[in-house]
């Protein structure tokens, strides 16, 4: 429906106005109409297009009255009309470039049908000099800045002498104006004289419109990404005011509106082609940082080593941050989510990750107690999956949380709310607090896989470590030692293990935990028995937390078909240790290839394992977010 | 989907279990299978139905492992299911009472054909010696307080052992337990022994069940409409816990879940039968009572009078307070809607509207100023309307904002926020802020009429008046005088107010307010010219800002057919008023009284009018707002 409006005329005198194109002007014929009038015409220049509601038939705007004897016009009433031609627009067909449409700019569509433009969070810091994201100053510093912006154009078309006559305002509401930050593209491209003149306390930029210019571009970043009090949608208006004498105010004559949808913040799951991984070195860990490197290397990815000066002896570098990304149609750059956990890691993702197309977001509870459960490894994402019909092409965020009892620790608010606002990823809450760590990677991981869908859910299992124990033990191996490679840690039989009744117990109680998991994960991801490995995994109970027996292989690292596991050092059988034997099994039939690397002192009896102990930054979907239906 | 668990066999040992009715039991035999065997078969007792996957046949739960040979079984695995019943349920068909239901009673779903069950905020003081609403202590007081309150029973079948040796918790998430209060029914309906077990800092309540006790009653009554942070929607949960031995936790066997959604505060617009009109009694003002009172007669509906102890000299009742109600299918009462304007009558909605049945809601600013656009005169709701075929049975509400241009007031986020939340009546924004008082209702009312909507929109018109005048003067009358029959105010021809170019410049500007509203009016409410009359009007402008020029003809009561219009002192023509005339001949052809009330001295000189020295409390909708798709 066109934007109307309703002018009155006089029959005294004429009425001139501006008419701006595409818009409707709706006339009261009879609120001007003289007392005696029993009927009108209506003639307008050529190219106006006059409809009579009521008597709908085009025809041109002199308004002629006419008394009952039908003689000449009573009286006449005279529309004289300007035309401009005003419009804000933006990629709103997503295409990469800012083009005209017609279509309705103030709706936000999603899927592959969809419109709407889209917004960057501008959180890297293309200046290696500045202090901050590029989005907490009020200049544009480069080009690499401003291509991380999206372009607004006002077009304005029409005689000098009216947009000299009218004002001409770009505005946004109080609510929208913390998001974003508006540019004036000034002096032919002279960076520095782009004026910062929309957000922040900036609600309206009243443009100066110089004679015969009738195109005027804007650049716009983003502040804030989606969150519980901000779905993501931020409003730009252009109005064309009318100054009418002194001591009354302007009136709108006309506005165009053009609405932005700020891009999400998207995890890549473990299927998604790793581009960089990162490790810490430690005074104690050359020989882990080695095996990871060989095997990133294999994976023919970068690698990146946090030095000690950097960790300051913090080796979970997958708790203290998540990697993901943004995009729009013009720009894609990874973002790195840094987590509240905030140990003696909690400078490096800012520092060090933070740069040139490297984008930064946190988030802090304000008046929660941080708990372990807020590290990221407490937070990962499922490869894309379908669920009775609904499609999730990026995937579901998976996040653990305490069991539906009584209390327990659960992830902060303010990350929940995070996650909960990107939409495009929507989160599933498993139960993790079972754990003494209490994080979702210490009993689940993804590997891809051939098949339907393209990967395998992987799960710790008490149930099939027993399994395979008692067939070593009715195999004739029940003397098998575990931990019999490590010469400082006590060892123990397959027959003491088997015999153990309270590591049964606890194992079932284990069980218990991983099945309720195991169900959830089978509704809300869509998935069968035949999508899920069992690995054999032993876990201890103690004051009623519980945390891996011997090195939880689940907690690995997958690069591709490269996968490092955590060494089990589990009981020789025939000189090779049946864990790694089966897990093996398992999954080098999907075409996976598995390093066992030495994790046990300087990660696994510190609570964590390779997976804890390393961080990947992947390949962005081909799948663009707008193009899905949250 | 029904919920499903996974269960593990073991060759060893039987293995005992609970079952829940409704459920699926997953096992794996495949991980609890000897080593050797090649072949299963399953048997179950009667009555259980034995689902194999991958080759889906019904049979019997007695695993028989085979060997290679054929023989005899080589193992026997063993589940001895246990069945118990368990169900959380409440009125998730919207009948009126808790109903057994098979429906997922997690999806809570708008609409004729929609299901989930409702909640009433319990915001009245059924108690008269109760200091405050009846949700802000934890006890039931009477049998009133437990009918505004939604009944949730537990049913619990199956055998008392079972029971015993388990636990069976309710529970509710953080997120929700500041928005409802559970209370457990006790002693054969003994008031006093109601327990508060859920709501505020309890999140979990351990029932006790007695021994062949079935069915266990809780009452919720809600503690908070929805808001920019609460959707509404609030989840119960009941969770069956298995209790291992010592040193392990619990884990759950089994959830229920039952959602609700609160109650919406739903405002009544002008078509709705009148039930009780408002009125301040001061010093100044006792024709003014006395009309209104003679109005409300006519319109056989309750007056009540705030006298001068209460209204503290504020006379602008319409401004402190707005009605509406709240509906369950088991309850509806009216709920007043405090506004954050807070003058002398501020005290007025908690001490003496608040109270049996009557229930009491009021938002305040955190850091805002409240400004003017705060008074309720500014909070107004259409009538029902479709717009583009999207229908809204409850109407539209109404409020008054600043202008598309650069900043002016606008409502407290507060309350705006409020209003949206509520969503079964999606506010527009129109513009007031031009106005001096910058309410809606000093250019907007609605009045019942026949034909296709029902009703037709008043807009005051300065255009209308003008045309008026000019028809009055060619008639001859243009010496006929504005305000003669008031003895102490100044008067003025009809030929003089022609003749004012000032005057003229004025109400054009406000002609062209009132006509950016109504095309949005048109535009969100689906009108077209043929709905809206324009009632003769006229302005001045003083400081930028408007204020009526005469009495605000607009601004009058609605009591079904009969209307309170302030009387406008207009020029005399044969003596009578011209502009009550003209209104008469508008509005009395729709079947609609005129009684012109003097408001002049009272009201019209401190910049209101009737309208806003009046309030009406109106009948509910007959539609339910269930029932809309909002």
């Amino acid at each position: 429906m066109s934007q109307q409006r309703t002018i009155r005329l006089s029959l005294q005198q004429h009425t001139s106005t501006v008419y701006v194109l595409g818009t409707e002007i709706s006339i009261d014929i009879r609120g001007s109409a003289p007392k005696d009038a029993t009927s009108f015409d209506v003639r307008g220049t050529p190219d106006v297009d006059v409809y009579i509601v009521h008597n709908p038939q085009v025809a041109k705007v002199r308004i002629s009255y006419y008394g009952q004897d039908g003689g000449p016009p009573m009286h006449r009433a005279m529309l004289y009309l300007t035309c401009v031609d005003i419009s804000l627009d933006a990629d709103t067909t997503r295409s990469g470039a800012a083009k005209r449409k017609t279509a309705d700019k103030r709706e936000w569509t999603w899927g592959p049908d969809g419109q709407g433009a889209i917004l960057l969070v501008n959180c890297d810091r293309d200046d290696p000099k500045s202090s901050d994201m590029d989005n907490m100053d009020f200049c544009v510093r480069s080009y690499a800045d401003l291509r991380d912006m999206s372009c607004m154009i006002l077009r304005t078309q029409g005689p000098d002498a009216i947009f000299d006559d009218h004002k001409l305002v770009l505005h946004i509401s109080v609510s929208d104006a913390d998001k974003v930050g508006v540019f004036h593209a000034r002096g032919d491209d002279i960076l520095h004289q782009y004026e910062h003149v929309l957000g922040s306390d900036e609600l309206s930029y009243i443009v100066d419109r110089p004679s015969g210019q009738e195109e005027d571009t804007f650049y716009v970043e983003g502040l804030a990404f989606p969150d519980a009090d901000f779905t993501g949608l931020v409003s730009f208006h252009v109005t064309l005011l009318d100054v009418p004498v002194e001591n009354l105010p302007e009136t709108p004559i006309f506005t165009d509106t053009v609405v932005f949808h700020m891009a999400p913040w998207i995890m890549t799951p473990n299927t998604q082609r790793p581009q960089e991984v990162f490790v810490c070195s430690m005074s104690d860990n050359a020989d882990f940082v080695e095996a990871v490197s060989e095997l990133t290397r294999k994976a023919r990815c970068k690698l990146t080593v946090c030095p000690e000066v950097e960790n300051r002896n913090d080796r979970w570098i997958q708790d203290e941050m998540e990697f993901g990304y943004v995009q729009a149609p013009h720009k894609t750059f990874p973002v790195v989510f840094d987590s509240p956990r905030d140990g003696k890691l909690q400078d490096f993702p800012f520092k060090s990750i933070l740069g040139p197309d490297f984008g930064y977001v946190t988030r802090e509870p304000s008046n929660e107690k941080v708990s372990s459960l807020d590290s990221f490894g407490n937070l990962e994402v499922s490869p894309p999956v379908t669920v009775k019909g609904k499609e999730y092409p990026l995937g579901r965020i998976l996040i653990g949380s305490s069991f539906p009892r009584i209390g327990g620790r659960r992830m902060t608010k303010a990350v929940r709310d995070f996650l909960y606002a990107q939409k495009v990823q929507a989160p599933v809450e498993l139960y993790s607090d079972w754990l003494s760590v209490g994080h979702v990677d210490e009993f689940l991981s993804f590997v891809p896989a051939p098949g339907r869908q393209g990967f395998q859910l992987l799960l710790a299992s008490p149930s099939a470590c027993y399994k395979l124990f008692r067939e070593k033990q009715e195999e004739g191996y029940g003397e098998a030692r575990l931990f019999e490679e490590l010469e400082t840690v006590t060892t123990t039989t397959i027959d003491e293990i088997l015999a153990n009744e309270t590591l049964r117990r606890e194992n079932d109680y284990v069980q218990s935990c991983i099945d309720w998991n195991r169900d959830i994960l089978k509704q809300e991801l869509g998935l069968s028995e035949k999508d899920i490995i069992d690995l054999p995994q032993l876990f201890t109970v103690i004051k009623k937390e519980a945390s891996a027996f011997f090195p939880d292989m689940v907690n690995m690292i997958v690069l591709g078909k490269h996968l490092g596991i955590p060494k089990p050092f589990g009981p020789m059988v025939d000189g090779r240790c049946c864990l790694e034997e089966k897990v093996r099994s398992l999954l080098e039939p999907l075409g996976l290839t598995c390093t066992f690397i030495n994790d046990f002192f300087t990660y696994h009896t510190l609570l964590g394992e390779v997976h804890c102990g390393t961080n990947v930054r992947r390949k962005p979907f081909s799948f663009k977010w707008w193009n899905m239906i949250p």
